[in-house]
């Protein structure tokens, strides 16, 4: 893909109304526009990542047996007044007696009743990938606290609180394994049931100096825990120094009980031919917050520095007047299922890098006179600060080992 | 994938309320549950036929040279001010002054300001595809009709108004193509610019009795015309018969001139130095609605009839007591790149085979005693009354072939 037709505007001029790092390099690198307090566009290459970060969490869910679903943004008030969360703060009401969905245990309830009748029909679970609306009046920190965001909301059903726990179970590992793929260490953290529930809940946090809570955690062991719980300095779990420092909640997992069950009268037959409530779940990422908090946790002063997984683009190449050979290149690595962008504008050496620092890209390499003159290109991996000549010859098989491992 | 796995929650009764095909049968078969007027949940099969439906519209927009973005739905209010569009009967208001997006002129064109300065910068054009919200009185037709839908919207921004002209041109024959290939045939009509211009536009409309126009068109030569403007009889480019029929817009597309570059004054400094006002055109259809307009086109008294480029699954194995061997072929078609659901329920055989025709996926393969005395599954295509048996090690390439072709 070449920067001449893949417009890239990035800006000089960091918005100073938000306060956050993710905030202020999304817009300077052109990955997104703010259009109102916690309402964004996403360009072209800020979607490219937002759809990798999709495509992980959608991957995981599939292998603990989710089943995708896409539920409406307008909800009827009448299922919110069935749950008595018709009145909350957060939600937008539109026309019609409509409430933007915030949260969707009012839709799924309904419909899983469709599929729920037996204890032979259960475990069942679904999700959904969806933008949600929240009416925050003090909408912030860019992708971490939006008015209108992505999220990615799961919801099971089961026959028994154990089974219902296994599955929890399940889910937290996939969490874990969504966060790490996505380049952030995650710690579960004990929470509470939030307002509608005084069952359990975890939550998934991520370190970064952008984070609203604050956490003591183990490096060696992941135990951590709230500093709400009090404070404690050495790990209950494995004995190592504790650590403590602001976080970010990345995901999070509610016990939920027989709340909506009962609420939406959705029963089955247990194997007793007893009619009763199946045990339900519910599981939480905010995908653009993700990307959002992948940011916090990985920048320079120059920019943005993505893992592989989750980068716009694998490999950045700059051409200092070598654009023909620069396409040649381009082409080969693409052939070989490489993603590659080329700054191929009619830019100075000195915008060109310093462009390609604040887009992040992992892996930039350098097409000029000099280089060719070598047979090669330079090679630089924006997490490290060396740089060095590789030979076009062996330049692919190089590309390959280092990005798709 | 197996069907006690994968519920398909098939209901005896149809909707009464919607008068048409594509709610009966999506509601039938378990591919949408209604949740209010014009507002629907996607289930997992359904879902599945919808993300096909994208990605054709993604590729064929990514021909064109369109790039995709993902605008917001909560638009503030004096956006719409701008272009004097804040009032219009299909808006739904909500909190805080925001308009649901149900078109995007006033998101793009500022956005588009970003990339715009001068001459060289043209060319540009974006697209999405998102939901979007109209308030309708009388929201029906299944997915024909809704309060929220899917949409793909796409805006260009242009020099010269020939060069607009010549881009027009292209995505005319893109949507020709993304119509064919989601197994329809479109006819183009000269249409008005609607209510905010005075400029032509065409419509891509698709024959259905389901559909609120009538068309007169020309099945040879591809000629079209709306009754509106008067009654022909024969083709006027090429003499043969025409014919009259119902149909749905499938899509269209707009010549919006300098309206809202001039409303939101986004101008470029032309090749003479002189500072002007781009030409803009916009692009749309409607995801869901193309989703529906399928099944009317593509259905019979038994059910669904899907073309293999946008059914759910290519094959539905029908395992009648034989799921072990039923899984064997399910795995071969699936490392070939097939996609298989496969019936492995403790149901009768009836049941079965209604629900497939429901369905209707392209191919149904039944496994049974009697097909394995022969060393063969029954073939039977759903848009056709003929089986014929085939041998286990041909099935393979023949499915390929057959689903490929």
């Amino acid at each position: 893909m070449k920067q001449s037709f893949f417009k890239i505007q990035t800006n000089k001029d960091a918005p100073h109304d938000e306060g956050s790092i993710n905030a202020e390099l999304l817009v300077k690198a052109g990955f997104v526009k703010k259009e109102s307090a916690g309402v964004f566009t996403y360009m072209p290459i800020g979607l490219r990542v937002l759809k990798k970060v999709q495509h992980i969490i959608r991957e995981e869910m599939d292998k603990v047996g989710m089943q995708e679903v896409l539920m409406p943004t307008l909800i009827q008030k009448e299922n919110f007044e069935k749950t008595k969360r018709a009145g909350v703060d957060v939600a937008f009401e539109t026309d019609r007696n409509y409430i933007l969905g915030w949260s969707h245990e009012e839709i799924i309830t309904p419909l899983a009743k469709q599929y729920i009748n037996s204890y032979k029909n259960l475990p069942i679970a679904f999700y959904q990938v969806q933008t949600k609306f929240r009416n925050e009046p003090r909408a912030k920190s860019g992708l971490l606290r939006g008015r209108e965001f992505i999220m990615k909301d799961g919801y099971s059903f089961h026959a028994t609180k154990e089974d219902f726990q296994e599955f929890y179970e399940k889910v937290a590992e996939a969490y874990f394994e969504v966060f790490k793929r996505a380049g952030l260490r995650s710690y579960r953290i004990t929470a509470g049931g939030g307002d509608f529930s005084k069952n359990i809940s975890h939550e998934f946090s991520v370190i970064t100096q952008a984070g609203e809570d604050v956490m003591i955690y183990c490096e060696k062991c992941g135990f951590a825990q709230n500093t709400e719980l009090g404070e404690i300095t050495s790990c209950p779990k494995c004995n190592s120094t504790l650590k403590k420092d602001k976080c970010v909640e990345a995901g999070n997992i509610f016990d939920l009980g027989e709340k909506y069950t009962q609420d939406f009268d959705l029963k089955f037959t247990n194997e007793k031919g007893e009619s009763i409530y199946p045990y339900m779940g519910c599981y939480g990422i905010g995908v653009s917050r993700l990307m959002g908090t992948i940011i916090e946790a990985h920048h320079d002063e120059n920019g943005m520095i993505w893992p592989k997984t989750v980068a716009p683009f694998h490999v950045h190449i700059i051409s200092l007047d070598q654009n023909e050979k620069a396409s040649e290149i381009e082409k080969i690595l693409e052939s070989n299922g490489i993603e590659v962008l080329v700054d191929d504008r009619d830019e100075r050496a000195g915008k060109k890098f310093a462009d390609s620092d604040l887009i992040g890209i992992p892996l930039r390499l350098v097409v000029s006179k000099k280089t060719l003159e070598q047979d090669s290109v330079e090679w630089k991996e924006r997490s490290s600060d060396e740089a060095k000549m590789i030979k076009i010859d062996e330049l692919t098989e190089e590309v390959v080992n280092y990005i798709k491992n």
